[in-house]
C-alpha cells in the first residue's frame, strides 16, 4: 500500500511530490477515498480538504477516536512520511471491524490535507482546521511560488472557499498518529517503536551582525569590526553551550550570508539563522536568555551592532501520559522493543494535543533519512506499528 | 593635477575607472605623455604600455633613477591611488630641472600600465615587464569579463603583441614610489610620511569543510558533523591566534559559502577564504603550520574532511635600508612628522625591489579609505610627499 500510494506524485528519482491542492494531491486523496470505501468506511471531506473514513460506533457514535496523518509531501520527498500514518490507520481500523464488527465508539481515519508547508508559507493547514486554530482569514493573502493564491488552489481542487465552514471539532475524544522517525535513534538502539513523550518547542531567529568592511591587509587585528569572526565567535559559543546545558537541547545555524563576501575584504555584515529546540519551555528560556545577553555583551565590547529577530515560536507539547502509560504496558506484554523518545521534528499530533488527549508513535527510518526518495522503513517495523495501533484502537473504541 | 588626471575615466559617483588598455586608460596615458612633454621630459612607451618621461643625465645618462606609480585603477576607485605617485614624480623631477638644470644621472618618471589586476586576472603587468618577470607568454590565454583577450586589448590600445619586446631592464639604479596609505595608521598617529620598511607577504587559501547534512531537530548535538559550527570554531581559533602571535600579523576570512544553506538543515559543507599577511616569512610559516595542524586535529577528532588549498603565495619584501636611513635623516632635518611602517597592501615597489634598491613612501589617506570615490588626501600631505621626493631625487641624481 505504501508503494501504491507512492505512485501518486511519483518523481523521476523515485520520490514523491504531493503539494497541497495540486493535481497529484487530488489524485491521492480521491484514490484514498475509493480505497476507504472498499474497506468498508463511510467517507467524507471537510471543507479544508481533509479526508475522513468513518466506522460508526454501535453504542457511542458521537465520540470519535481519530487516527491518521498527512497526505502532502515536501518536493521530492519520501513514500513513508505522512503516508504511513494514514495507511496504518486504515489497515488497523478495517482489520478490527473485519474481526470484531463495528466498534462501540466511532473510529475515524483521517488523511490530513497539509502539514509540511511546502507549497504555501504556512504549516498544519489540515490539523489546525480541525482544531479550530486556522480558518480562511489566515490564508486569504497567501500565494505559492508561481503566484497562485491559496483560494485559487483550493477552488481548483474542488474546495471552493465560498463553501468553507470552520471545523473546530469538539467530538474528538482521542487522537493517535503513527509516523516514521526523522532521526536515527530507534535504529541505533534497535527498537521498533518510539513512544513520544514530547514534541519539541522550536524557536527560530535571524541574527544580524553589522561591523565595518575594511582592507584585509592594512587593518590591524585589534580594532577590527569583522562580522565573520564575530559571527564565528557567537556560533562557537552557542554550540558549546547547547551541548553543556542539556543533552536534548539542539541549536543549529544552517544558513549564513556574508557581505560583501570578498576574500581580501573584512566582512562588514553577516546574517545567520538560528534554530533552537527542546521539549521544555524552561530550558529554551534559560538558553535563549543566556545566549542573547552574551550577544549583547559582545556587541558592546566590540562596538558592533548585533540584532536578533524571532520569526518562529512553537511551544513544546506533551503527549498524553495516560495513553502512553497504557501503550508501554501493551508493548511490554507484546514483547515489542520500544523506548520513550522526544520528537525533534514537528507533527500533526502537536496540534491535536490542544483539543484532546493525543499521542504519537514512531517507527524506525533507515539511517534516519527523511524528506528524500531514499526514505525507507522495513515491512517488519511497519507491521509492528500497525499491530500496536490495532491494540490501542481496540482498547479505546471496543473495550 | 590630481583633479585633472581624475577626469580620465571619471565615474558618476565621482570615482575613477581606468582599466588596463581601455579607452579611458589610453586617454590618460596620452594626456600624461603630452603633459610630460610640456614639462620638458622626453617621452616614450615600452611595448607593455608603460609610459616614461626622461630627464637625461648630463654625466651618467645610462644609470636611471626611476620614480612613479601605476595609472590603472579598480572599478570606481579613487583619484589618488597610483595617480598621486605619478604626479608627485612629475612635479618633483620637473621642479628640480627648473631650479638646478639637468641632473647628473638620468631621472625617469614612469606611469606604469597596470598594477591592480582589475581587468585581467593578473597583477603588476607594468612593473613585472620592466623587471623581466612577465612577458607575452604569461598573458596569451587571458580574457577579461567580456571575453576580450589580453592580446586584443593590447592591440586596440596601440600595443600590438607582434611588436612586443621583453624589457627586463638592467639600467635602473634606484626606484622610489610615492603612494597613499590604504589604512589609518598615519592619520591616527598624526604623521605626514610613512617610511615603508617592508611590504607584507600574502598567502591566500581556500578551506573546505565537509560534514554531514542532517535534520536540525532530530540530530543530537553530540555526533553532528556540522560544517558551520566547525568552520566557526576554526575561524574563532585562527582569529585569536593571529592576535596572540604578533601585532602585525593579520588573518582574514572575508568570503564564506554554506551548503545547502537552509535554516532547519545542518550544513553539510562550508568553504571559506583565508588571507594571511605579515612581513616576515618566518612568522607566516609558524602561524600557518600551527593553524593547519590544528585543522588536521579537528578533522580527525570530528571525523570530518577539512582540506586547505593555497592559491596565492607572495613573499614579504624588504625596502632598501640605506635609502630609508637616509630618508629618515632628511625627514628629521626637515621637521616632517614621519614613522616607519609596514605596508599591508601590495605595491609596484615590491616588484622593483627584486632588481634594484627600492623604497616606498606613503602619505595619509583620510579615514584610511581607498579603492573608493571617497579617497582623499589633503593638499598639505600631498605637497610634503613631493618635497621629500625632490630631496631624495636631488641626492640620488644631482649629488
Amino acid at each position: 500500500m505504501i508503494e501504491w500510494l507512492g505512485t501518486f506524485g511519483k518523481t523521476k528519482s523515485g520520490g514523491v511530490t504531493r503539494l497541497l491542492f495540486s493535481q497529484t494531491w487530488q489524485e491521492a486523496q480521491f484514490a484514498l477515498k475509493d480505497k476507504m470505501g472498499e474497506l468498508g468506511f463511510q467517507t467524507y471531506f471537510d471543507s479544508a480538504g481533509n479526508l475522513f473514513g468513518r466506522m460508526t460506533g454501535s453504542i457511542d457514535k458521537n465520540h470519535i477516536i481519530l487516527t491518521g496523518s498527512h497526505i502532502d509531501t515536501v518536493v521530492n520527498g519520501g513514500k513513508y512520511d505522512g503516508a504511513y500514518g494514514i495507511i496504518a490507520s486504515l489497515l488497523a481500523a478495517s482489520g478490527l471491524v473485519e474481526r470484531f464488527g463495528y466498534p462501540k465508539k466511532t473510529i475515524e481515519v483521517v488523511s490530513l490535507a497539509e502539514e509540511e508547508g511546502s507549497r504555501f508559507p504556512l504549516t498544519f493547514w489540515g490539523s489546525r482546521n480541525i482544531s479550530g486554530f486556522y480558518h480562511l482569514e489566515h490564508v486569504k493573502n497567501l500565494q505559492d511560488d508561481h503566484g497562485v493564491t491559496f483560494f485559487a488552489a483550493m477552488r481548483a481542487a474542488g474546495f471552493a472557499p465560498e463553501k468553507y465552514k470552520p471545523a473546530a471539532r469538539t467530538d474528538i475524544e482521542r487522537f493517535i498518529e503513527l509516523h516514521i522517525e526523522q532521526g536515527m535513534t530507534l535504529e541505533k538502539n534497535h527498537n521498533s517503536i518510539g513512544v513520544v513523550t514530547h514534541i519539541v518547542g522550536q524557536r527560530r531567529y535571524t541574527v544580524r551582525i553589522k561591523g565595518e568592511s575594511n582592507h584585509a591587509g592594512t587593518t590591524p587585528m585589534e580594532g577590527r569590526k569583522d562580522a565573520v569572526s564575530t559571527a564565528s565567535y557567537l556560533i562557537s559559543y552557542l554550540t558549546k553551550r547547547a551541548k553543556e546545558i542539556d543533552k536534548q537541547l539542539v541549536a543549529t545555524v544552517g544558513k549564513l550570508h556574508v557581505t560583501p563576501n570578498v576574500a581580501n575584504v573584512i566582512a562588514g555584515e553577516v546574517e545567520f539563522s538560528l534554530d533552537i529546540r527542546h521539549h521544555e519551555e524552561q530550558i529554551l528560556d534559560f538558553y535563549c536568555q543566556e545566549l542573547f545577553s552574551m550577544f549583547e555583551n559582545v556587541a558592546i565590547s566590540l562596538a558592533m551592532d548585533i540584532s536578533v529577530s524571532q520569526w518562529m515560536d512553537v511551544k513544546p507539547v506533551r503527549m498524553d501520559d495516560e495513553l502512553n502509560n497504557w501503550i508501554r504496558e501493551v508493548a511490554l506484554k507484546q514483547k515489542i522493543c520500544f523506548q520513550d523518545i522526544v520528537s525533534g521534528a514537528g507533527h500533526d499530533a502537536q496540534v491535536f494535543a490542544s483539543i484532546c488527549p493525543t499521542t504519537l508513535l514512531i517507527v524506525p527510518s533507515h539511517k534516519g533519512i527523511s524528506h528524500s526518495p531514499q526514505e525507507f522503513t522495513s515491512l517488519e517495523d511497519l507491521a509492528t506499528g500497525i499491530h500496536l495501533l490495532e491494540t490501542i484502537l481496540y482498547k479505546l473504541a471496543y473495550d
